[in-house]
Parts: structure tokens; sequence; C-alpha cells
């Protein structure tokens, strides 16, 4: 009984990931167990390796192998702009598009009167007192255009009014995007922001 | 960048396992990161003990932690009847039915032309040699109604002809199907094998 009990506990593990449930965590168990060697073993090795590894950057939050993350240390970025994102997943998404040569701060969540997350759950504190010492000009709200997402924007916009260009991530048809598809709060933000050709 | 690059290896691995891609490999692997010592590490040494503790039974194939499994083992289970079964997979879902009190016998697959799968490749002679010394009286043979599955099946019944009883799995309805939305073949199989009520 011992190893189908193995067997069933990795399952669900497994199936507590996001995107899985019992019935695909099964499959993926049963073909990493077919694929010991190639599979099982060196995702076990890796996820060790990934454990012992990572830690949030003092300065911004994002993932990296020191106090300090990549972004941080390099020379390249410009010092001067800040891009505020909620999640670390954010930060990714925005060095997918590398247009932005900046420097990011990873709030880690956003503010929620129902789940009991004030400022001082969040990176904010940390993020007002980066301003002055880093010489930050522009702080870019790049937060996620849900009520909570907006409700942090405009809680960090509050506290560093006057003391920096403030700017948020354009809204409007998203590239590709079909009209037919879209929702009226998206069209009625690219109408307002239309632009003259 | 090696922890970036880390997190990277474990995403790209992540992402072979069937059901998932590179998104929700991605979601995934934030989300272990984020719950590291209540996932991440579990999970690890989970996959560990699998892989170093799971082994094939040597008479059926099924997966157990000895080289016989439960099944085989157990003295419950009826001696006559062997169920015929492509993958583990397959005797997992018979055992989840909880209504088969005998043994499996798990091929590893379908005879394939195309990808050059023959019987030696599959665990169709171990099947054969089971018969006598087990005193098999009926197989079961409980394979996938695909063509390869079928093509197996077919085989199989001309190898024990005259030796065992030879049974397959109903086809029909299944419970809880609408007839709008099952395939022709289906309803025809059904209606073909309809019985009085």
């Amino acid at each position: 009984m011992s190893s189908t009990g193995d067997i069933q506990a990795l399952i669900d593990m497994m199936a507590r990931l996001p995107g899985l449930g019992p019935r695909s965590a099964r499959r993926a168990v049963l073909h990493m167990i077919r694929k010991r060697a190639l599979l099982l073993t060196p995702l076990a090795d890796q996820m060790h390796r990934v454990a012992a590894s990572v830690r949030e950057c003092a300065t911004c939050g994002n993932l990296g192998s020191t106090d300090r993350c990549d972004i941080c240390l390099s020379e390249k970025r410009a010092n001067g702009e800040l891009c505020v994102v909620e999640d670390v997943a954010d930060l990714w998404a925005m060095e997918r598009s590398g247009v932005f040569r900046g420097r990011y701060h990873v709030l880690g969540g956003t503010l929620s009167a129902l789940d009991a997350i004030g400022p001082e759950e969040l990176r904010i504190p940390r993020l007002l007192d980066r301003i002055a010492p880093e010489g930050i000009t522009e702080v870019i709200l790049a937060l996620n255009a849900t009520v909570d997402g907006q409700t942090t924007a405009h809680y960090i916009a509050d506290q560093l009014e006057g003391r920096v260009m403030l700017t948020s991530l354009a809204q409007g048809v998203p590239i590709g995007g079909e009209l037919d598809y879209l929702d009226d709060g998206t069209i009625t933000a690219a109408l307002r922001a239309r632009k003259q050709l």
C-alpha cells in the first residue's frame, strides 16, 4: 500500500497547483513516473535548487538569487523611472515586452479592505522610501485594471502627489483585439483617449 | 542571472507536463515559490520519494513499491478473471469503479504499425504466459475504443482463442449521457446491443 499511497500523495500535492485538478494531476504524475530519469528526478532536483536559491530582492521585491536582483544591480537600467507592479508575474510580463528600461517595484498584492490588506502588508512604505535616495523622477503605476488594482494606484498617487511625475499605462483596444469582443469600459476608455491621425 | 535562469529552467520543465503550457507553468511555479515551505519543498521531496520507491509489478505491470503489486499479492482477488488494460491510468479508473475483483494485466500501450510497436514491445508475451499457470478462465479486454486499442484487442483475442473465455466491455450510452451529444458510432452500438426491459 505504501507506494500507491506515495503516488496518491504526489497527485494530491500536484492537484493543489493553479490550473491543475485531480484528473490532470493524475495524468501529469503518470507521465512523470514513465519518464522518471528524464523528468521526475530532474524536476524534483530543480525544485530543490529553486527552493534553496531564490529570494526576494530587498529593494524591489523581484525574485533573484541574491539580496538584490539583477535589475536593481544592473547599471544599464535608467535610474529615474520606476515601474510599480502588483506581482512578480507582472514584472516578467513587462520584461517580456522588452520596452521598459527603468527599474521596478513589486508591491506583492493590492490593498484590500475585505482581506484586511493595508499599505503596511504591501511594499508601499518601502516604495515611498525609495523615491528621494534613488533620485526617481517618474513613477509608472502599472497595476491591473481591477477595482483593487485601481484603488491601490489611487492610494499610491495620493502619497506621492507633488514629489514625482505619476503616470499609468494607457487604456484602449489591445493589439489584434476586435471591438465586437471588447467590454463597454474598454471601448469607452479607447474612445475618450482617441488620437488624431 | 543564475537564479532567474533556475526559475526559467523549472518553468521549462513544468511546461513539458501534459496539460501545462508555458503560461500555466509560469503561474504554477510562481505559486510554488510563494508557498515555498508548504508546497515547493514538500513536492520536490515527494517526487524524490516516488522516483526512488515506485517500480513496475513484474507480473502485471501495475505500479507499486515492491516487485509484485498490491493487487497481484492480495489474496482477496479472484484468480480466474484477468482484466487487460492499456495503461496504469486505465487500471486506476477500473479500480475507482470498485466493481472488478479479479486481477489485471497492463499492456503498456497498444500495437501500432506507425510507431513500430509490435507484441514484443508490449506485455503481450507475458500475458500469454500467465494464462495456464494462474488458472485464468476469463480474459476481459478492457482496451480503449480507439482503432489501435481495438486492433490490439483483436490480436490478443486471436492468440487466446479457444484457451479462455474472452469478453470485452459493453459499448453503449454512458450514464448521464445525452443522445444529442453522442457520436453516431456509439448510438449505433447502443442500438444494436439494445436490451429487453
